[in-house]
Formats: C-alpha cells, sequence, structure tokens
C-alpha cells in the first residue's frame, strides 16, 4: 500500500542524528549573527529561469523541475543564492551597502543518492552583497573559520581557494563568450582538461592555461615562475594582481593558523563565480563539506547595477557527518513525570505541571496505563529524574509525593514548597 | 528576463516581519521541549499517495503534484501528520509509548492567495501517538495554550471543539462506508448542510444529525436535550460518553480561564479526525490560527497497528499576524563598526573582531568606502553603538581608539583593557 520509507534520495531525521544537525544549525546561527548577518528567508519553489540562467549545467540537469497548476515552470530551489539575489533586486535594494544576509533551509537535487548525497539537503550560508574589497573576502572566510571553530573542527579541515578571475580574464581576452567560458569550467570542474582545452581558439595562452591549472597548491616558487611568465612572456602584468590577491588571502589564513592551499585548477560547480572561491575539506570524507565564492556579475546579469557579492554555503548534513562525538555535550535538564492517581486531581495536577515548566522543568503527566510498580522502572528508562504521585489525598491536602528515581527516595511535601525543594536536591 | 518577484502565492521574508515569526517559533519550541517532545524531520517531497489516503478532498486539490525524473508521483506536503506517520511506522515504533514528537517547517497548498493565505507557509506543531486517554486530549491542549500564554495572546484567543466521533459513531450506525463520511464531513465544513443530509439514507437518526450539527454552542441546557434524546428517543446511550468528554475538557478550560466553547456543527478539512477537534480564532482575522485534534485510526489505515494519536498544527504566519507590537521585546545587543586605516593592520583587526565577537559582542569590519567623517553618521544611522578606528599608531602601539557613537566620547586604549573597558560603559 503506503511506503514507510521516505521517495529515494530523501531522509527522515530524529534523536541523534538531529541533534548533530542542529549542533552544527547553532554553531552557524550564532556566528553570523555576531559577525552582523541579518536572516532572509525565501521560497522553496522558485521560478526554473532563476536557477537555469547562471547555474551551470550540473546543477540545471539535476534540478527538480515542474509546471504547477497555472502552467508555470517552477523548480524547487537547487541552491540559495539566486533567490537572495532576485529578494535583494526585489526589496533590499534601499538597505545601506555592503548588505549581510543568511539564510538556513533545505535545498533540492536529483543526483543519485550516496553516501553524504541526498536528494533534499540543508544549507546554512551567507551573502555579503555591496563591496569588492579584499576585506570582505576576508570576513567571509573569517566567519566561515569562526563556525568551524566553534564545531571543535577547525583543526581538521583544510580550507582550498582559488582566485578564478585569473583564468577568466585569459578567457576574456580570448574573447571566449559567457556560456562557453561556462562550459569551460564545467569541464575542468569535472577534470576534462584535455576537453576543456579543445575548446579554446589556438593561441600563445593555451600553454599559460595549462600551466596554471596545473598547479595544485601554489608556493613562492610557482608563484614566481607564473608571475614572470604574465610579465615578459605573455604581456598579463594585469593579471599579477589576481594572483597577489590569493596570496595574500592565503598569507593570513596562515597567520590565523587554518591550514589551506591554493588551487588555480579548482573550479567549482556554479558558473556564476568571478573571483575567490574555496570549499572546505576534511580528512574522513571524500567531498567538500562547504564552499562559496565570490560573484560580482550576477546582480547584474539580473538586471540590477553591478553590485559585487561574495557568500558561502555550509552542508549541514556533510558538516554534521564529520562532527566529533566528545564535541556534542547535550545539555542535561530534569525530566519530572506525573502521575495522577485520581480523577478528581486533575486540574491541581495540570497546574503543577504548569508550574514546573515554567520553572524550565521538563514536565510530563502520565499517560501509561500500567501499574505503578512497573511506571517506575519505565520512567527510569526513559531518563526521568523525578515522579510525582498526586492521589485523593494530595489534592485534599495540597501536597504532592516525590520520587526520587536515582536515590529511590520519597517525600510528601507541601505544593507550594515543592520549586525550593527541587532547588535544593537537584 | 527575470522576474523579481517570488512565484504567485509565494513569499520572502526579512526584517520585522521575520522577526514576528521567529518570535511564534522561539514560543512553540521552547514550550513543546519543556513537555518533552522530541524533534522530527521529515522531507518536503513524499509519495502523493500518502496525502492523497485521507487527507479530504480539498487538500487533494490543492496539492502541489508532480513527477520525479523517474516518473514517481510526488508531492510536496501539504500538511506534517502523514508524514509523521509514516516515519513512525518506518522507524520510531520501538520507541515505548506514548511518543511526543514535534516539527517546525513549511507545507504547501495551491489555494487562491489571499490575505493570511499563501501557497507555502510554516506550520509547527506536535503529535502524541499511544494514547486515547483524556489526558492526551489535555496535554495536547495545555501545550497550545501554554504556547499562546507564552505569546502574550491567551487573553486574546477563542478555543472552537467539538467531538467528531459523535457523529461519525451515527454515520457508523447507519453503515455509511469512510469515503461517503469524508464526502459528507467535507460538505459540513463548506457550510452545505442540506446537500450533505440528502447523501444519508432516510432514517430516523436524520433529525438527530440535523439537530446535533445545529448547536453551535453546546450549553448545559441543549446539552441535557440531546442527553434525553439520545436516551430515549433513539437509543444511543453509548453515544453519551462522547457528549460528556467534551463537556469535561470545556469544564477545564473554563477552569483554566481559557476562553472555549463547543461546536457540535464544528467540522476540520482533513478527513482523519475520529475524536477531539479544536481550533484557536483571533478576533482580527477570519480565519483559525491553529488546529489540530485526535485521529485515532490513520496508523491502522496506513497498515500499523491501531495506535490512537492527537496533535496540532500551529500556523506560524498567522499567528505571527496576531502578535502585538507592544509584546515584541528585541534584544539589545551592542554593535561594533571596526575601521582598518592601514592594510598592514588587518590581522591585528581581525583578532580584534573575533575576540569582541567570543565576546558576545555583534563585531563587524569596514567595507564602506566612504570618508571617516561620513563613516560616523552612516554607522550611527545603522544602529551600532562603538566604531574602533585602527590605524597605523595603534598597530604599533597595541591601541585601539574607540568612539561612542551615542555619547561622541573617543578614547584610546590598550587592546588588552577593550574589554573591560567595554564592560564598564555599557
Amino acid at each position: 500500500m503506503i511506503s514507510y520509507e521516505p521517495v529515494r534520495g530523501m531522509k527522515d531525521y530524529y534523536g541523534e542524528e538531529l541533534y548533530k544537525i542542529k549542533v552544527v544549525e547553532n554553531a552557524f546561527l550564532k556566528i553570523v549573527k555576531l559577525a552582523g548577518y541579518q536572516e532572509v528567508e525565501t521560497p522553496i519553489v522558485e521560478d526554473f529561469q532563476l536557477f537555469a540562467l547562471k547555474g551551470g549545467e550540473e546543477l540545471r540537469n539535476t534540478m527538480y523541475v515542474f509546471k504547477d497548476k497555472a502552467g508555470r515552470e517552477v523548480a524547487l530551489r537547487p541552491e540559495f543564492t539566486p533567490s537572495i539575489v532576485r529578494f535583494y533586486l526585489n526589496s533590499l535594494q534601499h538597505l545601506p551597502k555592503p548588505i549581510r544576509l543568511y539564510y538556513l533551509g533545505t535545498v533540492y537535487r536529483y543526483d543519485e543518492p550516496q553516501f553524504g548525497r541526498y536528494r533534499e539537503f540543508r544549507q546554512a550560508g551567507i551573502e555579503l552583497l555591496g563591496s569588492s574589497n579584499i576585506y570582505s573576502d576576508l570576513e567571509i572566510l573569517q566567519i566561515l573559520i569562526e563556525i568551524y571553530r566553534e564545531l571543535n573542527l577547525i583543526n581538521k579541515i583544510r580550507l582550498k581557494i582559488n582566485n578564478i578571475s585569473l583564468i577568466r580574464k585569459i578567457l576574456n581576452k580570448l574573447n571566449i563568450s559567457d556560456n562557453l567560458q561556462e562550459h569551460f569550467l564545467h569541464l575542468i570542474d569535472k577534470g576534462k582538461i584535455d576537453e576543456a582545452l579543445s575548446l579554446l581558439p589556438n593561441s600563445e595562452y593555451t600553454e599559460l592555461i595549462t600551466n596554471i591549472l596545473s598547479v595544485s597548491n601554489l608556493d613562492i616558487s610557482n608563484y614566481n615562475k607564473i608571475k614572470e611568465d604574465l610579465t615578459e612572456k605573455y604581456n598579463l602584468k594585469d593579471l599579477i594582481q589576481d594572483l597577489d590577491r590569493i596570496m595574500l588571502l592565503k598569507n593570513i589564513l596562515d597567520n590565523l593558523g587554518v591550514n589551506s592551499y591554493i588551487d588555480l585548477g579548482f573550479v567549482r560547480g556554479l558558473a556564476y563565480y568571478t573571483g575567490l572561491i574555496f570549499e572546505v575539506l576534511h580528512p574522513s570524507v571524500s567531498f567538500s563539506i562547504a564552499g562559496g565564492g565570490r560573484y560580482d556579475n550576477l546582480v547584474e546579469l539580473y538586471g540590477g547595477t553591478q553590485t559585487p557579492a561574495i557568500g558561502f554555503a555550509i552542508g549541514v548534513e556533510r558538516t554534521a557527518l564529520v562532527l566529533e562525538e566528545p564535541n556534542i555535550v547535550k545539555e542535561k535538564q530534569n525530566k519530572i513525570g506525573v502521575i495522577i492517581l485520581s480523577d478528581e486531581a486533575i486540574l491541581y495536577a495540570i497546574r503543577i505541571v504548569d508550574k514546573l515548566r515554567s520553572n524550565n522543568y521538563i514536565a510530563t503527566i502520565n499517560l501509561k496505563s500500567i501499574s505503578i510498580s512497573k511506571l517506575i522502572p519505565s520512567y527510569a528508562e526513559e531518563g526521568y529524574s523525578f515522579l510525582i504521585f498526586i492521589g485523593k489525598k494530595e489534592y485534599e491536602d495540597k501536597t504532592i509525593t516525590l520520587k526520587n528515581l536515582s536515590t529511590k527516595e520519597q517525600v510528601t511535601i507541601k505544593e507550594e514548597n515543592l520549586l525550593d525543594y527541587l532547588k535544593q536536591i537537584i
């Protein structure tokens, strides 16, 4: 009849697994609020065109697309950035720049499900609109670092970074169209370097591009080599600033004690990046657990005035996957079960439960229809600390009988003294 | 090109409006956790059949349904309960009963958009599985009340309640099939009483049903009349317990000081209710802002063993809509802008920002490229309390220059004294 499994690629969350997700989300929320970011929420259902325009080939092919009852071609968002830019263009342009926004929610991609990759997954991210300053690159990286430090993962992760503007500028010199650049970068992303290069016209730059793409860990010696080539061989001196910018960022990351490396052959799946791009890697998984970059042309491409921007998204489940157990400290809170032994005491019991909750105790009225002798071990097993018994006598005397499930002690006390008593013994 | 508006019926959220939504969500989360509920998260994309089976006619006609790339007929969830029951059947049956679960997320209905009704909206709700006891009805109502008390709305709202088992039992006596009962109740819900009654076979019960449905505010006098009819006229004595159960609940609500009334003609849109049903009404809006009820047969209908259950969902946006301004107390937190006046001070500045955030101050590095004389009013306007200036001198002396934007005072202090200084003056 009905399958109890979620639809293929989807997943239900509960207990420990959901708890880890909340740990990641709460670390994210704490840091981005302290960094002065404001929350935005946009719909999951958007116009397909919004994502098709500049999402990149892979994204376009893995989108959930359908027609709504009025025939609109809509998609379940595969990522947030286009929605945030749309919202900015619609309603937020009057805000003073730079604008700092954060979001948290689910995105959808019709990929083959596998370890660490579901068709519905959570992204927690930020977008910083209105600054092209290197300080804004740093701001974004610093926030990312602070989040992973908050999660006790900062010593485990490694940042892969690049400045895509280097390649972009060479492609622009070759008059490669935006669409072809997108396809070129997509092939690079897929590791199909030769196929990518075959798209380009024969020129003096082919060797330069090949050389640049092959630098998977930029250090001072290959930095000097490329710099020399740009200056003397190719007359592309203006590209040195792009190389220097990424070197400066790397230098600051080093100084902050963050493990990072510059991979000049690194490209990301989304087609709208124009400058710094980065991904967070963790040794125990083969995929990146967060990523982002600069997209200085997207607002303009959507018809707005030129507005530089940069942002990142954290893969919430993927980050939760690498969280280490010892770092998960569960808040211990006392749970109290209230057992009503006489129906006439119900209102009295409801008021006691209310009072307990108002004072931050987790309290439930007993709904188990088993004997008292079975109730006690059953509540103990569910992690309750105390049981309160309310019978006819307690109701009439305005008392309660309290059983401590760890010490097994049992006392009858005045109801008005309950909170003081609990404070004393807890 | 691309529309900046969200897709029709969808909505973007930001600022004050989103803040109110968070106020509602946080009140909900606080109370349900104190009531011992555990969070679950289920996918937005589900098998269409899951909702079609027992959602009711209206829901079925307003669902977002489409085929995914593999041809599966899927729907965007129009509500949570069927997903929670599916998840329970798949993975949670081993948990000790009763099981207390809560959820929070968006649902989708292709309705005509209007005030207070979008096609994507948020529901925050709970489900209590495994108890048919009247105490579980009370538990659910108590939690609902505590949430609206937390929101300072308890004196404004009114609870409309009914026990749908009364009508159900009469329809069962008439051997009305489940499907026909669903259609009958749907018509009652739409106010089409005559059309509904015309579905029934002629019987002695038609007059009884008509009489029951007409009681829009059950009090002691019409209670006695119906009780007498059930006993003497219709030989339906076993229905009196259903009448008594709702009277008892109403009585307890009265004692708790909660405004409520019993409407025996009240039916809800969802087809799976079997007992207590209720909605929260507010004088300033025409729609209900929350609702729920008992569904003792749904688990069995999905193929599980008979498991009584009850729950509710709060309409988050609708509740946010009736929140009163004075009740919204915004947490005031000090925002500090850090202005770097010399590039060599960048690392020093990053460390200061880090330190400020670690001590719970909102801190940002300046990204505005305007003159200092313009910076000060610009930050003041954005609600910043302080600016910190870091030039070459501050960097070399390990000091900072702090400007208080309300008093206009400016001091230069040792960086190590910054936190103590801020604590003193704030």
